[in-house]
């Protein structure tokens, strides 16, 4: 199938900018420098990409992130970076560690410890604040945590701690300051845990943060505006591709609106013009000059974020001059 | 199921709102003076509940919404207030069309005119701009496309302008007066179309729209914060439940993300507490003073924008005094 035969809106990957993005950073991060996050694209079929690139491990953000990864043969060391109180979804994980895969789950508190340790749970990392107002505990805290996660009989692999504030600091020397200063509050933790891994960093911290052991970096295999302004090495790889469906002296409105587009960085952008407004099925945008539109017109619109863009569409489609060359299930949205 | 056993974050609708809803507006509406928008909820079994209250027809966003209902038998009067050029899902609509659906679809222009007659449909209105820029044809537009269309063999019930750029101007009578503006566009555009439709409005104009044979409106079976400002008679009748999973002194964190609301009218609000702001997964707020949280907590999550945080869900689980006395399915999302 042509790109252009697709109905919009729909998901489109660019398989050169894609295999770009997925070799400059396996370049930089080799191995299991490199604990590549599902949670921007929750696509198995792009984690096996990111797998055969050399990367073992994954970060999830949801046990169905995680419990996916495991289904799909891709559970050998997963980081579910986040805290989970569920006992239906610990017992879920906790059976899925039974058959096989390596769960490692992130807890910052005394409920999330006990909750852990009573579905069996083996594994744990102490989430520490480093900065961001988020999960994670205050970095004196971890030691004490630790050893409550020891008696409690759950194995203590190391820390964790996202940098998340510093992500997108445009400067890149000052976002490198944060980055340390956050970093050596993680290690100042790591002290009192012990354990292999100290497990942060993200897509606009990949080749700054030299203190973490892993990096959680995800955003950098599709890319979106937000990050783009950082001058990172990697390209934008995917798009949300819209038809024309009306066209006024002024504007044109495509079928890509809010039920299409993560909205809470802003307006995306679009080819060959600029966004006015989106709608909930609709764009509205003023086509640049000398560029008339007619309907039926595609249009490729960038999004301002990658995540919650995704997680709006079923399917990805990975292309390669024009051609629809492979079709991936977003197989890891929901909870 | 006790709401509080739901895995979280979950769509939660209370079941008595709801029903207020719904019977202040067949009150104020009744029957086809009512055309419910199924894009706000995306949910034939909400549908059917509206269908129940007395409202024969249906106004859908997409294709697949007007697929949908007509597959559950909700297709007696389905209007697509939308343009569509893919001719697949014109061919689609076609068959539901001679499987005995009535299905009227909104042109703006020849080009739509073209794709529906080429496609065999057989009913259209002409969408008219009656003030928001998005689609809809210039008024004075109207009388020669709905020329073009029955040159065409379609038949033209009439037009429909949606009135958006009034919705939520919080004061009434300068909301009244912009929705008389609109209207008198859309009632000169009808004078040189003609047939038995003028179809416009929405939950922000409902009771102000007295031009429009019928009132598009959808939002008001579930609201949200924005047109909760307005001061109108319906209540708010759905929240995304969360659960605390992280407490620290200043703030708390709940398990509802930008994955699960919609974010372009802004922050949601939180039941207790103030929200600081939203990541993917996660939702930091203060609570209130006097209100100490403990994780495991549950907390009421009240979206900014009801139809793209719908689009986020699988199910909304409709609920009575604490129980969940039913669970639907929101089936009419994506494309």
């Amino acid at each position: 199938m042509r790109i252009d035969e697709l109905p919009t809106p729909a998901l489109v990957v660019d398989e050169g900018a894609l295999e770009h993005n997925l070799r400059t950073m396996s370049a930089a991060l080799p191995g299991a420098r490199l604990r590549p996050h599902v949670k921007a694209h929750k696509c198995t079929s792009l984690a096996w990409r990111q797998r055969r690139e050399g990367h073992p491990g994954f970060t999830c953000a949801t046990p169905k992130e995680a419990l996916g990864l495991a289904a799909v043969g891709l559970g050998d060391d997963l980081l579910l970076a986040n805290e989970v109180v569920d006992a239906g979804r610990l017992e879920a994980l906790a059976n899925a560690a039974a058959r096989g895969a390596r769960i490692t789950l992130a807890v910052d508190s005394d409920a999330t410890i006990e909750a852990a340790a009573r579905a069996s749970l083996r594994d744990v990392v102490i989430d520490v604040n480093v900065g961001l107002p988020r999960c994670g505990c205050a970095p004196e805290e971890a030691g004490r945590l630790a050893d409550a996660a020891r008696r409690a009989g759950l194995s203590v692999r190391g820390v964790m701690g996202y940098e998340g504030h510093t992500m997108v600091v445009p400067d890149r020397p000052k976002r490198r300051e944060l980055v340390e200063e956050a970093m050596q509050k993680l290690l100042r933790a790591h002290a009192d845990v012990g354990g292999e891994l100290v497990s942060a960093g993200g897509t606009g911290s990949f080749d700054l943060n030299v203190w973490a052991t892993e990096i959680q970096a995800g955003s950098y295999v599709l890319m979106d505006t937000a990050y783009d302004k950082l001058g990172l090495p990697f390209r934008q790889a995917f798009w949300v591709l819209a038809t024309v469906v009306s066209v006024s002296p002024a504007y044109a409105v495509a079928d890509a609106g809010l039920k299409a587009l993560g909205m809470d960085h802003g307006n995306p952008r679009v080819e060959g013009g600029s966004v006015w407004f989106c709608s909930d099925e609709h764009l509205t945008f003023a086509p640049d000059a000398g560029r008339p539109l007619r309907v039926g017109d595609r249009v490729r619109v960038t999004p301002a974020h990658v995540d919650p863009t995704i997680a709006y569409h079923e399917r990805m489609h990975v292309c390669r001059e024009g051609e629809v060359v492979e079709s991936w299930e977003v197989d890891l949205r929901g909870w």
